[in-house]
């Protein structure tokens, strides 16, 4: 006998394949869904449908966008000398609202991890390096996180590029703005301590 | 400007609204569902329209079921004169995966909680009175978590139907199985030494 209803079962296996959702948060969803009833649950479903059919990759820089080539690839005041690679399009977006950056983009589509995997091949390196062939490009700016799989991406990415592009660099590490000394690791501060700046007088 | 694409900020709003789901988390799951392709996202809205179209509250225990009454109210071979209390459908599944309680189930839909509007009316427990006006239940059973709102909870059903149900109980509280009497919090301790019991010779 299954412990839920079966339609309930299935929606709980659904739901399971979310990341980081495991059978009880799985279930907590699904009665969550049930109790709140027909209308949002078709909201929900629509809604999914709607965004899975609306977007694409675009073809430029692979974001996700309602258009192709996406708004920053048509854009002709972004600089097209400078590449900035990302994970995923939440790392694109967190570039953005800085506002500092105004050239374009490529998003990788995730990060190097083997056991995962992820290699070269299932990124499209490939299309990168077609990306890249024209030329053209003085900069490319590795905007990935400083964990085990973005050191990985950024080690590989910036051997396989570093004969064609004339500058790679990848973003500051340090001490996070609020930060006390005290509570920092020994990983940050030995990067903050190495990567220390002259104060302007 | 949005930061995503319309489609990706709508599909984020209605996530958003799964319990302990925060924005991070619901662009999480928008880009996971976005990456796994159409025919994933396609399963997810066709098992989530089958589970609300396929699944109904028991008029018996109000809960979620595909046929109604549900197959426990339909079992002859359970006792009738005992009545289990849970929070909700996953309660219930609890109790049952023990094999121990053989009687029927009312689920309440929730616990009292008035700072988040949930009182007895919204529970329902005007249902709770008619299936107890029949008579009949010599055992009211408060299968229901030790928690302010479950002892809320527990509290008001045993003051409201402490005249009409010869015995209302609910689950001992003490030590959990495998538990170190060093690391127990005062609360569980207390309640474990009040709830003593004599060993069996």
């Amino acid at each position: 006998m299954p412990r839920y209803p079966e339609p309930i079962e299935r929606l709980v296996r659904e739901l399971k394949q979310l990341p980081g959702v495991g059978e009880k948060t799985a279930e907590r969803f699904a009665f969550h869904l049930m109790r709140r009833g027909p209308d949002a649950c078709h909201r929900l479903a629509e809604t999914l449908l709607a965004a899975i059919r609306g977007i694409r990759a675009c073809s430029g820089c692979r974001c996700a966008s309602e258009s192709d080539p996406c708004a920053i690839c048509r854009d002709p005041s972004r600089r097209s000398d400078e590449l900035c690679v990302v994970a995923d399009h939440q790392g694109l977006a967190a570039v953005e609202r800085t506002g500092l950056y105004l050239g374009r983009y490529w998003v990788l589509g995730g990060l190097l991890s083997p056991i995962d995997g992820l290699t070269p091949e299932t990124l499209g390196i490939g299309a990168l390096d077609e990306r890249l062939s024209g030329g053209g490009i003085s900069e490319m700016v590795l905007a990935i996180n400083p964990t085990i799989e973005g050191e990985a991406t950024i080690n590989y990415l910036s051997r396989r590029y570093g004969g064609a592009v004339p500058r790679i660099t990848r973003l500051a590490r340090g001490l996070p703005r609020g930060a006390d000394l005290e509570f920092a690791d020994e990983v940050t501060l030995s990067d903050a301590l190495s990567g220390r700046k002259e104060v302007s007088r």
